[in-house]
């Protein structure tokens, strides 16, 4: 794979499973010192004693070729031993914790609970793993998504994987935010004299994508920047591959197409990546100004995310 | 199997796998009303975050039938693939910690960082895995115990799996003692008006049995007790099935004999039990005022720890 060797540094802001395919795409075709992903963290919860982040682990996992593509989410060759075992001492098995996937939860709850910082626990995983990309928490502050459903607030786990995503969404909210400051890592990306673009994964922009413009400064630094903001819609024919995000977009009243993308994204984008299935809602978006490139956005191989990640690049002018 | 159904309480302190043996055995033969196992916890300790309890968790796999007796520890039918991926991550892997074996350990220490009592979460766990008899930790309070060595002090998983038992002990303590008091369980079984018997399981009397010992108030309850107080001998022959016995009793100056097992528990106990193959020492122990009875204390089978638990009871004049 050639590796694209000048034109600055990018800086990707992904979710789970479809940002990380594409923060993996990208990985693929950008060198580590011209690479920042920078994770959301609002979907993180204490679980039986260890901090889970959901979204950092599937960004490592794709990144380090572990992720299971079959089931869509955790690692590959997965196994359920402990969670049996779980179970039959009653504790909460609400949340599959799989063997593999446990040790990473392990490693990272101790050393948090010893004092390291997010970012630095991240760090040493993802050098652990070979992945010599900087993989970066949006924050080391706990930044927790709530969602206020026709159930009441909930916790977004209890939202997203106890109660399956049923409750009707009313409202998202980000506790912990105002008052959690971008990570270091982010916070230097962003203000690189020699940012190139900034890129929003493909994942679900309520979700994933908002906890991070949540994030202190971060949406005044990117409406302030001159680069290009190139989002890829997480929707292809109207609908969201995986996850929430369509019957919510629906539940919050807005239509299921890339025009609601836009408008929710606003000033903070310049370019829309779109599906080549969606061309004729190009138009439109185009003449809201928005600069809007067609690409093959579903992404069941490396070979795919690469290619993407190619079509994004170029998309932002990016060598 | 028939129960002994009469002749009052019996507490039967116990240390890891040997003890967790006969540990069993008492309770396929004593109803759940009439026994007390109290454990040590002076083996215990935080490792990755986890509060590991090897001793307990010894003796609640053997009375729950969840004992690995091939690898005389742990849990049947374990996997090690949490192992294997942190490994990967780094982190430190001289304590094994299986899949299954996961489960007790994060229920445990989720629920006492949470402000549950040692107690409380052992009772609990007891509870879901359907063992019917009392389990007491033998104090609430964290008990550590402490290994002096040639190679200075080491926390006892250090030097018993860290260190494989190489460095040669010079001496032992409990930190949290004196201050650490029984349990509820274990104070409420010592005070029983009904209590008939006392027996100290055939577990390392320096490791296992002298941290129980170490709690405040229990010896000076034992030495004022007048009912039967008999100690199972670990030793077989001059030497000790498994674990470091044979070797310490060598480095603090003891000959490996039972004779050094009734010399260190003095006038603790009124009984011991030995091996049957080691009938030539019990004269001289007779002689010294102890009551000394043969037995097969090696126990393969459950049937082995139910045969010699009606043994060390018939000794101990317990119907």
């Amino acid at each position: 794979m050639n590796a694209i060797s000048s034109g600055g540094h990018v800086l990707a802001l992904s979710g789970g499973v479809g940002g990380a395919k594409l923060a993996a795409g990208l990985a693929a075709v950008i060198p580590p010192e011209r690479l920042t992903i920078a994770v959301n963290t609002g979907d993180d919860f204490e679980h039986l004693g260890l901090t889970v982040c959901p979204d950092i682990d599937s960004v490592v996992y794709a990144m380090a070729g572990l992720n299971d593509r079959q089931r869509g989410w955790g690692v590959v060759d997965e196994s359920w031993r402990m969670m049996e075992q779980l179970r039959s001492l009653g504790e909460a098995d609400w949340f599959n914790l799989g063997d593999r996937d446990l040790a990473m939860h392990i490693a990272r709850s101790w050393r948090l609970r010893a004092g390291e910082s997010l970012s630095a626990v991240t760090a040493r995983l993802t050098n652990q793993l070979g992945i010599a990309h900087r993989v970066v928490p949006m924050s080391d502050a706990p930044v927790r998504t709530q969602v206020e459903t026709d159930a009441g607030w909930l916790d977004f786990q209890h939202y997203f994987v106890r109660e399956q995503c049923r409750p009707v969404v009313k409202a998202i909210c980000f506790s912990g935010t105002p008052g959690a400051g971008p990570s270091a890592g982010l916070a230097e990306a962003l203000a690189r004299p020699d940012l190139a673009a900034v890129v929003l994964c493909p994942s679900n922009p309520f979700l994933s994508v908002d906890p991070i413009l949540a994030v202190d400064g971060v949406r005044q630094a990117l409406l302030s920047l001159k680069v290009p903001r190139i989002a890829v819609s997480p929707l292809i024919g109207g609908k969201a591959l995986k996850g929430p995000l369509s019957k919510m977009l629906d539940e919050l009243g807005f239509e299921g197409s890339n025009t609601a993308i836009a408008a929710h994204y606003g000033a903070l984008i310049s370019h829309l990546v779109i599906d080549r299935t969606d061309e004729d809602g190009a138009l439109a978006l185009r003449a809201s100004g928005l600069q809007v490139t067609l690409a093959e956005t579903l992404m069941k191989s490396s070979e795919d995310q690469a290619r993407l990640a190619r079509d994004v690049l170029t998309a932002a002018g990016v060598e």
